[in-house]
């Protein structure tokens, strides 16, 4: 089914990230219909709209969105009947995974795309029991769903390249920023990176090393406040001064030696200093660095503020 | 030297991290003499200082700062001549920081904090040289040190309390997020964790995983855009929904063992997952899930239209 025909979204499972993906669509003018198992999942699902929407009307509804537009769904079958697209986020279990996934795949339409919000499994071992394992991808968001623009978009080996061209493009119909991979790579890219942090913060904690406090202090305060405006390949290209991200591997490369994390560094080959250096060149997009020092400066600045602002409420 | 009389400061060392001192003092009011062995030292110095002042203009300048108090001096000696605080921010080499921080010591008055912005090194290993190593302490930045306000403080074996205390003082006095470590450890906190994401981009670009341009997006349109309001360990309290980090750990601990970056996780014990709980629920301080998702959505869009603005000049 083309994307832009699609009407009505299912979304399967109602915890934080699918009651997030429920309001989303909701705000994005959708009907939605949403199935959980869970006893309470109606209420919760209520909740998790309710503290959802303010921020949804801030950014603006799209026309005719409406939180009436919301069906809890009796059973799996009556969410995605009509339904031109399924979001299913369920618990993080593989075994439950490729079952439900066979489930949603036995009762949907075959044109449809089913899309699964899993944070680091790869579609090749979910889509094992599925009869029509080619419409499956996976369409990994980030909490809250409603507000943090990345989908990273992923086929299996079993995925039909339409239905991973489909889902992206749905994706950025609804305001997504996506990124298709070429291939499976667990945890995708964003959580990989978020997971080596978290990892590292875990044994600072285990011990001793630094508190909870500390660290989501040094990170607030420090290099998070970068990270909105320039991800972690400009913040370097922008350490290296006017020499750019050339300098800063050939005068720090050493550094990746340094005992700094857990992590052990890649050998810091030609190939792989040029590819950064290059792709540093290509992102920068004609931007010199006193452009992009600029830019980070008053982005900084502006995010300061709003964190600010939103603390005082 | 108490803290609230120092007017001048001395900035040896002026690269992009020195430079950015020089222009943080400036603004805040001080005298400030800089020194730096290079021969263009006094252009790109003049150089760093342009691309800052606007965003410091913005900032609100402190009562009588002006960029005519910086004195770029001949020698070492005449730079810290009457300073009551000195920054060191030289390259990142251990035998020319100890080198440096003893010549440093050697003539600068004996109750003067000097700190060093090294990015690594613990004070233990670079004080060895000095003879009144005392007074000699880490005070490490981020870029640019003008904007950036987390400045991680920690002393070496033969560093006293009164100079570590001083120096955050200062610091603090300067408009700085002050964070005094009680131990040493290589990379202190912020630079442990933004390392370990750092490895894991640099391999998966040597592995063919994401490129550059990916890596950047994932984080500017993902979780980089959660990490200046609430950092990895209150993201996480809030992606366990109304059982906020405690439900995180018990449903999510199992994906610690996934292979979702090149690091080795702690092992999860019941100490480990309850640290981590009551150190989250600590610096909730009060409030409950909902008020932090409540504070969490305003800032994030407060970011997406700040970094907008600023991306578009």
């Amino acid at each position: 089914m083309p994307e832009t025909t699609v009407d009505t979204v299912a979304c399967i499972g109602a915890g934080v990230i699918g009651g997030g993906w429920v309001a989303h669509f909701l705000a994005q003018g959708f009907d939605v219909r949403a199935w959980d198992p869970a006893p309470d999942a109606a209420e919760k699902l209520e909740r998790l709209v309710d503290a959802a929407w303010p921020a949804l009307t801030e950014l603006g509804l799209k026309p005719g969105a409406s939180r009436d537009r919301l069906t809890v769904a009796a059973t799996l079958a009556e969410a995605v009947d009509g339904a031109g697209f399924v979001q299913e986020s369920a618990p993080e279990d593989l075994a439950l995974k490729q079952k439900l996934l066979a489930d949603i795949d036995a009762v949907t339409a075959p044109d449809v795309v089913i899309a699964s919000s899993t944070s680091g499994y790869g579609m090749t071992e979910m889509q094992v029991a599925a009869k029509t394992p080619e419409r499956l991808v996976v369409g990994h968001p980030f909490n809250p769903p409603y507000l943090i623009p990345l989908v990273e978009v992923a086929g299996g080996k079993l995925s039909a390249l339409w239905a991973v061209e489909q889902a992206a493009a749905f994706y950025r119909r609804v305001g997504k920023s996506v990124i298709t991979m070429d291939r499976e790579v667990p945890g995708f890219i964003a959580n990989r990176l978020q997971e080596a942090l978290w990892r590292e913060a875990l044994h600072m904690v285990a011990n001793g090393e630094a508190t909870v406090e500390q660290i989501d202090l040094a990170i607030t305060d420090g290099p998070g406040l970068r990270w909105p405006v320039q991800g972690p390949m400009l913040t370097f290209h922008l350490a290296g001064g006017e020499g750019g991200m050339a300098h800063m591997l050939d005068h720090f490369g050493p550094s990746l030696k340094s005992p700094w994390t857990r992590l052990e560094a890649p050998e810091l080959t030609k190939e792989l200093r040029d590819a950064v250096v290059a792709g540093c060149d290509d992102e920068a997009d004609g931007r010199t660095i006193a452009d992009l020092v600029a830019e980070r400066d008053r982005a900084v600045i502006a995010i300061q503020r709003a964190v600010g602002q939103a603390r005082r409420g």
